[in-house]
């Protein structure tokens, strides 16, 4: 089927935090778009420009919300769906598909051009601000159970913790979901020891970010919410302080052989 | 300890391909930096500066490389390492933390300020370019054996496809390490579907990019070489034609309650 003289629409990545880590592409499809559409949150960092629109909505519509920018870019517009971080880790990109292939079987959206630009995941950018704990093999889970059994999540921590992953935890807890991380942090609890670095990335790149490092014995569930991001180091992560003073957390890039 | 006078030290991730993707806040770095250190294939990717040097060494030389920046930036140089993609994920990061902890013993490297600057990591960037095939929980994994035994890369494959995560696999083979990719295919081969997308990425984000979806069964592990990333789908990772004609490959968010 050819083309149609539809529109394009660019499925994008912020970054985690302010402008400083939004790629050029990114910037300039912003730029140069005729409609914005996105969490509020997140359409609230893209600068103003005069003659875009702007389409703001709320969280868990995102079904909607992919369809709406899918008919905007249709229609003829250059459409730019915004997340924050990497657009297809636990983010739009994926809702996106998932509406484009159901209105493929109808024909639906022929003249939509359309592109995913990625961008700075928050699980890196974390990881950069206390030094280098994801520096080697890593499970990226979200521990939001609304789209997913919870015993999936159990079995996907249990095996990645048995294996010796580092793993980042993303949507660890929420007004909704309050005795999730706690029950996480048990599983994990069974493959690691209690001294094992945790830490814990708040408002990464904005301007609340605050991050700290903790034991996973000591670890408060409390003390995270539903903007943290945890990474919890592998049985070889490493803290140490440098010369100066700095603390810093590392996963080392060689694994020794067991001793014979 | 107070801080010397020393200078400062940013390990940084140019994105995986050309400067659409490195972020404001590395290039801006790499535009005041009056020493950039790399690997050759990294450093030729940085726009050449009047008075800045260049310190281009050959790959496998990472803890001579991190000493060398260690001690560029301690004698007072504005000095950034550079890596591909992210420096926190396997590369030089934790390499640079290595060195930096051996040497706060004897007080090292005490007037050095070190920043790691995330990028945009290869996984993200490859996922992009057919879809969203990370956009469930994923394990990112080098299958690389050089700095680890391989039966502990074995371990990690069989847990993270037996808990059906998506796959990321870098540095899937090399000269030297032929063989270890079919093995991996193999074991993930016990626990998904023949019909199982595949994506391998090459050069992605570089001028030879190239992309392609095949099915687990019917992969070629020679199709791969060291530049390419792998990403393997989970039981639930799709692909499509749109209504256009393109193929999408993505993994929906929401994985169903088991039938009782």
């Amino acid at each position: 089927m050819l083309r149609g003289r539809g529109g394009r629409l660019a499925v994008v990545g912020l970054g985690p935090g302010g402008p400083a880590t939004t790629t050029p592409e990114v910037a300039e499809r912003l730029a140069r778009a005729t409609d914005i559409v996105g969490y509020a949150t997140y359409v609230a960092r893209v600068p103003e420009r005069r003659g875009q629109r702007r389409h703001a909505s709320d969280n868990r519509v995102e079904a909607d919300r992919s369809r709406h920018a899918l008919d905007l870019a249709e229609a003829g517009g250059d459409v730019v769906v915004v997340s924050s971080g990497d657009p297809g880790v636990f983010a739009m990109a994926a809702a996106v598909l998932e509406e484009l292939e159901a209105g493929s079987v109808a024909g639906r959206w022929a003249g939509v051009e359309l592109a995913i630009l990625p961008g700075v995941t928050a699980a890196t950018a974390a990881a950069a601000l206390v030094g280098a704990p994801l520096g080697h093999d890593f499970c990226v889970i979200s521990l939001s159970d609304v789209l997913k059994p919870w015993e999936l999540v159990e079995r996907r921590l249990d095996a990645a913790a048995g294996a010796d992953f580092v793993l980042a935890l993303y949507n660890p807890i929420s007004r909704h979901r309050p005795w999730q991380l706690g029950r996480a942090l048990e599983i994990i609890g069974r493959h690691r020891s209690p001294e094992t670095p945790v830490v814990l990335a708040r408002d990464v790149g904005g301007e609340a970010q605050a991050v700290a490092t903790v034991a996973l014995g000591e670890l408060d569930p409390a003390r995270a919410d539903m903007r943290t991001i945890l990474l919890v180091g592998s049985s070889a992560t490493r803290r140490f302080h440098d010369a100066s003073g700095h603390e810093w957390v590392f996963t080392p890039r060689r694994v020794p052989a067991p001793a014979d």
